[in-house]
């Protein structure tokens, strides 16, 4: 997909709709990448994000030790590299090679981006206080990337056990809220 | 709306999708709302939800001291209430009375549900640890309420800026994902 700079302060609208996100990290020997829900931003500007990794994934250790990860925003023509990317452990599985998704280099950050996805978020790890206790690691992002082709990316919002809903239509009131 | 108890193990799959949702608290005088987008899950079983309630909300307040409240999640018919809801403070407003939004007794918890809500989560603050660094109350659900009549609910989904996806069609998988 093209891919063009986004201003970090609009990411939060990226994100705030609850989208499933891909998580990459660098790795050892071969970049990562995991399915995750669990995330919400948490503060607007420099753009801070929680999200929870089990310490069951093996994106566990590789984001505890290397500290930077990427969340890649896909849309619902990836639905089924997403769900084969959840099923499965980058322990035994090249993920990027076994689900057709390409690795792009990052800049900031030594995860690399998914080619595939419509937004890509370089990110580093900026508090990891409630790791231990419930797997939630704050990350800010610190490089965003978008498809300015894509408006109203149809988006995969996980409700359990496969099933996806996928965006619908946006409509716009008027508000004072951010 | 008619509400029927809801398995406490399956209500992650009504906030991962990441709908906006309003936040009761039972309030001095009368009950309060807010407008929220910024939750996940944390748990699922007992169901923990984090969220980020800024100590400018009047809610903040209300939330620490009760450490008591409700989650309802709206649908599209709602997206005018839940704007307004959202942009004023309850510090002026009484805005169950304003916005025509019918408080409920809840069973467990004072904050009430919202009775045009199709689902509501009652919750108590399980750890406040990061709530005076992030806002980030951590909050167990400990009974939840939903129309059984809504399958594929409507949910709103915020942007930025007052636009809201709405949510579409839902499809399904072959997934071992919880």
């Amino acid at each position: 997909m093209a891919k063009r700079s986004y201003p970090l302060a609009k990411v939060y609208g990226l994100l705030e709709p609850g989208p499933v996100v891909l998580l990459t990290t660098a790795g050892k020997a071969r970049p990562d990448v995991m399915t995750l829900s669990w995330h919400m931003m948490v503060e607007f500007e420099p753009p801070l994000v929680a999200c929870v990794v089990s310490n069951r994934d093996y994106s566990y250790g590789l984001l505890k030790a290397a500290r930077e990860c990427v969340l890649a925003i896909p849309t619902a023509d990836l639905a089924e590299q997403v769900v084969a990317v959840g099923n499965c452990s980058g322990r035994e599985v090249d993920k990027f090679q076994a689900f057709g998704l390409t690795a792009e280099p990052a800049t900031l950050v030594q995860a690399p981006l998914v080619g595939e996805c419509y937004a890509n978020l370089e990110c580093r790890v900026h508090d990891t206080r409630m790791v231990n206790r419930y797997g939630i690691f704050i990350l800010e992002v610190v490089k965003a990337w978008v498809d300015p082709a894509v408006k109203d990316p149809k988006t995969l919002h996980h409700r359990g056990m496969g099933a996806f809903m996928v965006a619908g239509e946006t409509i716009k009131l008027k508000s004072a809220m951010k």
